[in-house]
This record gives structure tokens, sequence and C-alpha cells, in this order.
């Protein structure tokens, strides 16, 4: 079970913003009740690889729909295959580390 | 002023776990008093750029204190010059559009 | 039509170096025909979004049939609607600017 | 000694292409005579790690120059500490265990 975090970041709007594309992203989440975390630097997803790669190819088309003409989004993945993971199993572990 | 996500990631320890390392990271910033976020999939700080830089340096160098021979570190720089950002400013911003 | 950049990095191997596994990935590409290069830090691929998407899961999985149980994986996609997008392009487009 | 990938982004340009700046970066390492190789999607240098982020820190400052008011900039460093690596060694080493 993996870990995914996404940044999808539209090129030639003009705008310097990116408020708008980032709230569709969390809005199609939600509609979809796609469990995630939207940090300071992206998207963390939790889920099976198949599913989180479906999931990615659909946030990056977003921008594609509003009129932009390139997109470039980073993806990582952090995979382990020897137990179950969940979004916060990380940081509540480094907490209980620390304390 | 910037935003840094970083991520360290030691080779060749033999473990499956970073838990040990990613608490050495939290450990160094709050004695350190730098503001940050930890993430599901790194830790995201503020500041500006040559600051950021300057505590990447000395995050990336502490496996290395513990036998560790090869380090892979990923770090994302958002940086903007016409406004002040801080850490969880996206995500309210983000918030707020949605509500 | 978009580029993307990929490495698949194991955690837990105990060893060093990661060219068994570099190598494996450039062994599958070039039997299965798939356009790519090998850089210093990954291997940058071209086509469309979906097929891309297909080529990084088979990559990402390669791992653990090594007895590898956590891989972590960097995904870069640069995808451009306006125009047809291939390997070596942009390098060529910037050496011509600065000639 | 390490390797260091950066791909330098400006947000807000107007413009879909980044010719013009990946130009200006490979045109500032080539007059400081730094060892590098410009990829698809990004450029490759060598160096110890203090070195390769001063570079980092002024890459990611061109932008800036021009009237660009949001960068986000990619790094990865892959640091090993065991022998000297140099651009080109680990493609060389892959293409020799595939020969």
């Amino acid at each position: 079970m993996a870990l995914m975090e996404i940044s999808v970041v539209p090129l030639g709007t003009g705008e310097i913003g990116l408020g708008e594309y980032i709230a569709e992203i969390i809005s199609f989440l939600k509609k979809n009740d796609l469990p995630h975390t939207l940090t300071d630097m992206g998207t963390v997803l939790e889920g099976e690889i198949d599913q989180l790669l479906t999931v990615a190819k659909v946030l990056h088309e977003l921008p594609f729909q509003r009129n932009v003409w390139r997109v470039v989004t980073h993806i990582t993945i952090d995979d382990r295959r020897d137990k179950k993971v969940h979004l916060e199993d990380k940081i509540k572990a480094v907490t209980r580390r620390l304390s």
C-alpha cells in the first residue's frame, strides 16, 4: 500500500497564483471520497499503486479543461508491501519517537 | 519569501524504515526554532532562499554522521517575491475558496 | 504529448548501488521498443500521458519482484498539447538559442 | 561527491515556453566553466554539496532578474561519500552492465 504526493502546475496562464487549480483538485478528491491531505507543497493520497496512478491521471488533466496548454506534474510514490500504510501514520510515528 | 519541501533518503542502510532519520531532522529543526511542518512525504519550511538552502545542507548531512554513505535528497522551493508567504497560508486560502 | 522522467529507488536493500535496478528498467524499455534516454539522475520517456503512466507502473513494480519491500518513485511529467514533443527536442532548441 | 539535478520554472510569465530561461542557465554554467549536462527535464551538475547548493541558489535567482515574481525550483541531490562520482558515470556503468 502506498502514499502519493502530487503537485500539478499549469504553465502559461499569465497568473502567479495557483489556488484556483489546487481548489479544483481538492474539490474532485472530496466529491469522490478519496482520502487526502492538502499540504503547503502538494496533495498526499493513500491507496494501492494502480488506483493512485489513475487519480494522478485525472488530476493532471484538470487544467487542460480550462484552456491551459502545458502542465508540469510532480508525483512521488512511497510504496511498501510489508504493511498497510495510511495518511498521518508516518507523522504519528515520528512524533512518538520524539516524545 | 519562500517555502521549501525537503526529503532526505539514506541508501544502503539495510533497513526499510526511515523514521529514525526523519526524527533527527525534526529534532534539529525544533532545537533551532525553525518553523516547519512535517507531512507524510517530507518536511516543509518557510524562510528566505539563502536560509532555506543553508538548512537544506545541514539536513542533508545528518545521515552521513551515522555511518550512511549515500543520501538522495529532494528539495522543492516555491519562492514568490510579491508578498510574504508562511506555512499554512496556501492551505487556508484553498480551504476558504472551497467553503 | 508528454515527456516523463522517472527514478525508482528501492529501500532496505543493504546495498549502496542502484545500477542493477536501473539496468533492469533500461532492459525492459529496450525489449519493448519504448523510446527513452538514460540520464545521470533518471530515465526520460516520451509518449501520451496514459501510456507513460502505464509504463511508470511497470517500472515501479520491478524491484518488488526481487525481494524488495519498499520503493520510492519520483515522476515528473511535462505535458504540452499545443505541439508534438520528442526526446532531445528541448536540448536542441536550447543549443540553437545559444549558438 | 555529488550529482545534482535542477529545474527552475518561472510562473506567471504568460508564455508556455521555458527555452529562454533554460538557455540563461546553460549560458551561466558555460561562462563559469561548471561541468553540466542538459537533459530533456533539467540540468545535471557534479561537485561537492556546498558548491552545488551555491550554484542552485544562483540559478534559482536568474528569472527574478527578468521581471518574474514566482519561481518553483526542483533539486535532486545524489551524494555518495565512498567514491568520486562524475557526470556520465552512472550511464556508462548501466550500459556496461547491459552489454
